[in-house]
């Protein structure tokens, strides 16, 4: 009996999470990577970078031939390109995506591709963008999420479970919504509260105080430098899930201000006591910096 | 000529921050600290730290001889301790204080000590507490703020910032109303969204997925984690400035919100953009970790 080949994996997208990817999969073992980018300078730097064993000219010649079909663009691209890839993809090849939000995308893929299109998002970012940035251990230990639907396929499913794991990462699985609800409140709030945090400050502190900043603050608005293209276009995609995060967020400050306001110095106690368990709740050791 | 004996320094308060000014103080020169604490223990744990040259059994001996008094207490002790001190304190002693919110505080200080009361505030924490957990080190390049007012005797304020340099802080002068100002920003503003985040995540998160939180929640969530009972106090003490910053915060999130309720990418991708350069406005090395 012949061994078999290598998975053929095609990645539509080569920055940083798509040249992640590459470098992971080429480290570990039985994983052929095929890349494509619009963009030639980022083609050209991810193969540089030794995230690719092929750079293709074209979306049809990377996924000529490939099993699986990573598209590691923003979330507008994805949308896009979907169309141009139903002609061009093997019949049985399976897809996925890197995308932050994804109820959109996984009814816009199902719809376009079947259940061969299983919508994935991987927990982790860097402050680097780009090839150039890209690290095989970039999702060492991060959440990978992947989240079928009643109409994914289960071979697909598992395919990009293993792609998943090769590139180190925990899988969790859940549906659209719950992912989308779930990072509404864990990734999409806390930034919009941080934009908000540095703007309040630059507006209302003097240059010459501005490195007398706490770590609370530090650590508040660290996520305030995420590029704001592309954070506009995830919170605009998860609007209503985000939406109804900044409510009880709101409702919870409300509950604050009432306390400040009257002099409510145990309503002010109570409330900051449970956050201390709330905080509590969660485990110390996360891991990605998304 | 005679050499001056050392400096006499009484640190009332002997915990965290008191018992890490005296390890500093004791590894710099000419300085000799007496502690004494209300809680024996808490002085008992500062001398076998080595935080003291001597422990006292009183106030009032801590302070007999001292030219410079420490009260390491928090806001609503320190003011409890003003009359106290006012009879047992040297008539040339300088006093200072520790605490997060310097209005009141500097305000009663005066009315009872006169213009050799300064207040203080190093901007230095740490996630443990009591003697066991200071460190000579705690105050190394982090801010420590001193407050005078015309009514500051000159030599006083010389006194404690030498005191605070001795430390290895970076000393900043400002009134005490600034003071309380910019700490609304900059660290009050920044626990109470943090306290929110983590109450409203607990809320919506099942259990299961409270390990997948990225980066940005547990960045935005750290000082969730800071003792509720110190902070309701410092909050309440600072609380018209508290409101204030609260207020400017509230006005941009209902800024995000109507961009995202009226779709309006434009508006909200400019205030992610305006809040990216607000963020390059901090330089990113700030220290202390309060």
């Amino acid at each position: 009996v012949s061994e078999p080949g290598p998975i053929r994996v095609a990645i539509l997208g080569t920055g940083l999470i798509g040249g992640s990817i590459g470098l992971a999969l080429r480290d570990a073992s039985g994983w052929s990577v095929t890349g494509w980018d619009p963009d030639s300078a980022a083609l050209h730097a991810a193969r540089n970078h030794g995230a690719l064993n092929l750079a293709s000219k074209s979306l049809a010649d990377a996924v000529h031939g490939a099993n699986l079909v990573v598209f590691a663009a923003p979330v507008s691209a994805v949308v896009d390109l979907f169309s141009q890839l139903s002609g061009a993809v093997e019949p049985q090849a399976t897809v996925t995506d890197v995308g932050s939000t994804k109820a959109r995308i996984v009814a816009e893929g199902e719809r376009e591709l079947g259940g061969r299109f299983v919508g994935g998002h991987p927990m982790a970012g860097s402050a680097g963008s780009g090839a150039a940035a890209a690290s095989a251990d970039l999702f060492l230990d991060a959440s990978w999420f992947l989240t079928p639907t009643p109409a994914t396929t289960p071979d697909s499913l598992r395919l990009v479970r293993s792609m998943a794991q090769a590139c180190g990462a925990v899988v969790r699985e859940c549906s659209p919504d719950e992912h989308d609800r779930l990072v509404a409140v864990l990734s999409h709030l806390p930034h919009l509260l941080a934009y908000g945090l540095a703007t309040t400050a630059a507006h209302s502190v003097p240059a010459k105080w501005r490195s007398a900043a706490a770590g609370s603050f530090r650590d508040g608005t660290r996520v305030a430098a995420s590029a704001a293209s592309l954070w506009a276009e995830i919170l605009m995609e998860n609007r209503d899930e985000t939406l109804r995060a900044m409510e009880a967020h709101g409702t919870w400050m409300d509950q604050a201000r009432h306390a400040l306001e009257s002099c409510d110095c145990e309503a002010l106690l109570s409330l900051l006591s449970h956050a201390n368990v709330a905080k509590r709740a969660f485990p110390t050791d996360q891991s990605g910096d998304e």
